[in-house]
């Protein structure tokens, strides 16, 4: 195994980014496909925990899961006006079959409304169908023309969850978007990724949507990245795929329809705002392996060492942690601390002759490499907590980093200063006008994530541009 | 609830399966492109216990599970001669990005050879890197020419679990081909499917291997279908995507493959194996929902049945079972039953009045409809009792039925009168040739499943065509 140098996280992250997934073995971007990547398999565990969580929070608040296919068919793709118009060029379209030309071009989904809203429209009869939520996980394809970042932006978006509900009154449709965005709380709150939640402008909403809410989380390089979207539909889908439902009353009402997403950005915002000089580092939760047992050889009694390795794997894997003992012959130990902080084990035990007479275990916390000795006898209640502790303070050290990134600021100026060296997130006054919007964007050379929702009632003062009354907080950033 | 005429499975087993489908709420068909169809919420569920258990097989013999990319480059494709020829009419291609034309043509995966074998070709460079074990699951995609049914013959098939796995040796990929039947034998023996394991034909080998094996079951209608595949690849593969190893002595060395397959057939299959007249029965261990709770309305004392409901549904919940109680009011008990039976819920509990008093339940089995009433008390033990019972009875049952459907005939008339009225499989001797075989599938009409494993030492007299020595049974169907 060749030790290669690191790349400092914050001083190339993006090289960073790359090496990381390619040494931690989580996903290998030389696919002869540009934007197309390959899950390894520590990264594939990685995934599957990650949506297993996302299962949890959907199932649990009776959202039901379901697959729809890859293809659309031309038709339905152009159902939607805006939508079609802002996909248009970047679908990839399959027009041969075998070796004969298709009636129909068909598209694989760049997001499935396309796909799902035909079908709603045969499932959905009357009051009683409503409300419906769906929810699937699988690839969406984009033909992206910016350039490809593994995982961050992609060709073949593997792991696309994507929500899509159904209901009877617009209040109803509100509702569920307060339920979405606490369920995309919960989720990046496991995860220990702090965000920011902004109102899309008009100009940058959702194809289609009546308004879109974004989940932005800012990465070690001060650039934001779109991790989640929560979209109200409106009536927009509903009218051109003619989904209609009878009232108690006997009337026909159009549905009112939400839908949000999240990808396996989530998993680089994961991966990136944990991570370190030395590696990856993962939320207890949602590590593969959350605790390595490293035996420390000894010429007098290796056997030892190694039954009291497998009884305290045994003792910590029947109380449920998930478990490793690297039995390696051809590394040292000092490899395989470095094979293990690079994959972001969150905890890692060493077991040598003295701890074997003693009875004890040196724990190594990957987060600080705080060192402790702690009695056999007391690891499984130790270990609960040092996960519990770990996983609190990557979550605080990660907010608090963020925080220390969002500046509030009264001038254009400032703000252009401040994007110009990727310090985050800036925040000031606006009307709302999307002209003013524009105009800010162009000279501080940024986007608007959109403003904060609730920033009306306390922002005083006028608009950075046109100086008339604010009507809200405006954020900007360099955005993935 | 309409209550619909249910069509007989055994006497119009297509549209029963059809109509199972789509009454059940597990595959909606009526999707606008010809076979694709879509996991409604119920058949999601089944699924998911499907591939659950498909990846516990997986995980506990060291395979790793990983996932690649839906495109392939044609160029990718093309790489290994046999392989191509046989998909090349049926592949999905995607030739424009956007509104430009690629520059070179991507293909739909029709399987993943041609996806993993060139990344394989990064990940391996020497001995210690074999052997090497992965799997996925995901969509492939076939522009079928033939007849397409859902679940059947589909051109996205949307749960293709495949193995691929790489060894230093042609003895280590054999021991692999048998690693592979033990896993689809204990796939298949918990879904209570029964199977015959036959040697393909040369002429009906996977596309590029060396030899292929196949599970094939036989369906209601006496028609078998192919449900796993196990294929040893030899070095056909590592040659045209040119994956070599270093071996201990230094010599570079092309490593040796074995791929395996199962899809939602197998679904299809669990499906209709156990299905009766009143809907589709699952076995216990695959069943979303393992037992209902029915509450039998009482004017004197609604609430206590439901509260008596309530304590039953939390006890066996905490003994692990999967279970739901029917509290819809616009629902007679009747119907309530009609709908579960349907749906193949293993267990029924009826609770009422009586029952209530008495401290019991009512227990209805879905497979005989037995029914027996059962203290309150005693219900863990004797529901454990009951679904494994009913496992056994199903997979009995099951193997029965397809035993009376595989005939040893001797002569080639026999054959012919028992595949035009479907009876099922039939065995004869044959000599092994070609030509001989050829000559079998049109007197027969039907296709040769292949040989027997094993059958060359217990066959005597000779082939049925050409009365030269048997070198084994084949095994003629008319196949899906």
């Amino acid at each position: 195994m060749a030790k290669a140098t690191r790349e400092k996280r914050d001083k190339q992250f993006g090289k960073w980014f790359r090496q990381m997934l390619i040494d931690a073995e989580i996903l290998d971007y030389r696919y002869p496909i540009k934007g197309c990547g390959v899950w390894m398999p520590y990264g594939y565990k990685i995934r599957r925990l990650v949506t297993q969580l996302l299962r949890q929070l959907h199932d649990g608040t009776g959202h039901d899961e379901v697959q729809f296919p890859v293809m659309v068919t031309e038709t339905n793709l152009r159902k939607e006006a805006e939508h079609i118009r802002d996909f248009e060029n970047e679908v990839f379209w399959i027009t041969h079959g075998g070796l004969k030309a298709l009636e129909i071009k068909f598209a694989l989904r760049p997001t499935s409304e396309t796909a799902m809203y035909p079908m709603l429209r045969l499932w959905i009869r009357s009051h009683s169908d409503l409300p419906k939520k769906l929810y699937q996980i699988g690839s969406v394809f984009r033909c992206e023309t910016k350039t490809t970042r593994p995982i961050i932006r992609v060709r073949e978006v593997t792991t696309f969850k994507e929500a899509h509900t159904c209901h009877a009154t617009f209040e109803e449709s509100e509702a569920q978007i307060l339920e979405a965005t606490q369920i995309y709380k919960g989720f990046f709150d496991a995860c220990g990724v702090p965000y920011v939640i902004s109102r899309r402008p008009e100009w940058d909403k959702f194809p289609g949507a009546f308004y879109s809410l974004s989940f932005d989380v800012i990465m070690p390089d001060g650039r934001t990245l779109q991790s989640g979207t929560v979209h109200n539909l409106g009536q927009n889908f509903s009218r051109a795929f003619d989904i209609q439902y009878e009232t108690l009353g006997g009337d026909h009402e159009y549905i009112w329809q939400t839908c949000y997403g999240i990808s396996e950005r989530a998993i680089g915002a994961l991966i990136s705002v944990h991570g370190d000089d030395n590696g990856i580092v993962l939320m207890p939760d949602l590590a593969p392996i959350q605790i390595v047992i490293i035996p420390i050889p000894s010429k007098e009694n290796p056997q030892t060492i190694l039954d009291t390795c497998r009884e305290v794997a045994d003792e910590l894997r029947s109380e449920g942690f998930r478990i490793s003992i690297d039995r390696r012959e051809d590394l040292t130990p000092g490899a395989k601390f470095y094979y293990w902080e690079l994959r972001g084990v969150p905890v890692r035990l060493e077991i040598g002759p003295k701890d074997v007479s003693r009875r004890q275990v040196i724990i190594v916390r990957r987060d600080t490499f705080q060192k402790e000795a702690c009695k056999i006898a007391d690891l499984p209640k130790g270990m609960r907590r040092l996960m519990n502790d770990m996983s609190d303070a990557l979550r605080d050290k990660a907010r608090k980093w963020m925080e220390s990134r969002v500046h509030r600021v009264a001038t254009l100026d400032e703000a252009a200063k401040l994007l110009k060296c990727r310090a985050g997130i800036v925040e000031l006054p606006w009307c709302g006008d999307a002209k003013c919007g524009h105009i800010i964007e162009e000279r501080v050379n940024a986007k608007l994530l959109g403003t904060q929702a609730g920033s009306e009632e306390r922002t005083h003062g006028g608009c950075a541009i046109c100086e008339k009354k604010a009507r809200g907080l405006v954020r900007a950033a360099v955005a993935y």
